[in-house]
């Protein structure tokens, strides 16, 4: 179980397509190769009010938190933080490239006898391609 | 204090009420037993994009993060974590008898060192019933 | 690094400014003065629905969701919680005196080994005003 909230300031919003951002993040964690794909929600929010650093109305931000089941070594996640967080610095590079941008990620972990899930995509895909994710 | 909050989908949003989902899950807060009425606090976000899983366009989500204040042993939580994630389970069989869907639940505790928290409507529902809930 | 999440419900929302909140309660953090200002994102969100307490139509909230990088004290961050909770409250004085509003603020700390980070508005700044900040 593999989440990934992306809160995407106005102005950002507005120069890229959410929707493939989420795609193309979604394709980092994949790749990562230690979350199962059935496992992977990747969604984007627009606050409705923000207020930014020095308020200067240029400012944006993207801020990632990928929540994750318990299972993977501290290591592991480091490097899936890596991989993700490439991606992102990848497909903004318009704002990394000035003054008014902050971009994080924050993986935390799940406490595990507190999780509870029920996932009908994970036999869909075992069926489709007959191999365990 | 305790807290739910819901992230749900565009398609699963659309076949449903997200008020009476709402009205629901904090019911069965109440039926926990463990959480004072008061300090029950469930609302829904609909993301404006996402990327779920194999990213089949037939694929949703609900996410559910259930927030509280410490004091509550490991296992009422869990016996709460059930109750919740049973009465999703039953508010959501249409979308569950299918291969398009994640349903999670996780409680998370709140340090105790460092939560706020000023509510008026306590002392409010202490006048109107004679009780402490 | 500081992000304050402001979730606010429907009534509340509509009785204030949520971006002149935003703005008083980034001055705020501003003013706990261990925060770089470059770091700070105050956003804020409605949910599409909510069941809130006893399910008056007249009750509200707003929960308030501190996120931090690690590396200060628990009595600095208690310290500035004060700060921010005593500026929300001052802001939602007409909420706070009426038994219909439950506020709330929680500090959360983000583990040091799994956060990355890109910011652009630094440097801004102290080209700027010549100070780290």
């Amino acid at each position: 179980m593999a989440h990934l909230i992306v809160e995407c300031s106005d102005l950002v919003a507005q120069s890229l397509s959410l929707t493939e951002l989420c795609d193309q993040l979604a394709a980092a964690m994949v790749e990562c190769a230690i979350f199962p794909v059935a496992g992977i929600r990747v969604r984007a929010y627009q606050p409705v009010a923000c207020a930014i650093a020095d308020l200067d109305p240029h400012n944006g931000f993207i801020a990632m938190t990928m929540v994750v089941g318990h299972g993977r070594t501290k290591a592991e996640l480091a490097a899936a933080g890596d991989t993700v967080f490439a991606r992102a610095k990848a497909s903004l590079g318009a704002w990394l490239a000035d003054g008014y941008f902050a971009l994080s990620l924050e993986i935390r972990e799940i406490d595990p006898d507190l999780t509870w899930k029920a996932n009908t995509i994970r036999p869909r895909l075992l069926a489709q391609t007959g191999k365990k994710d």
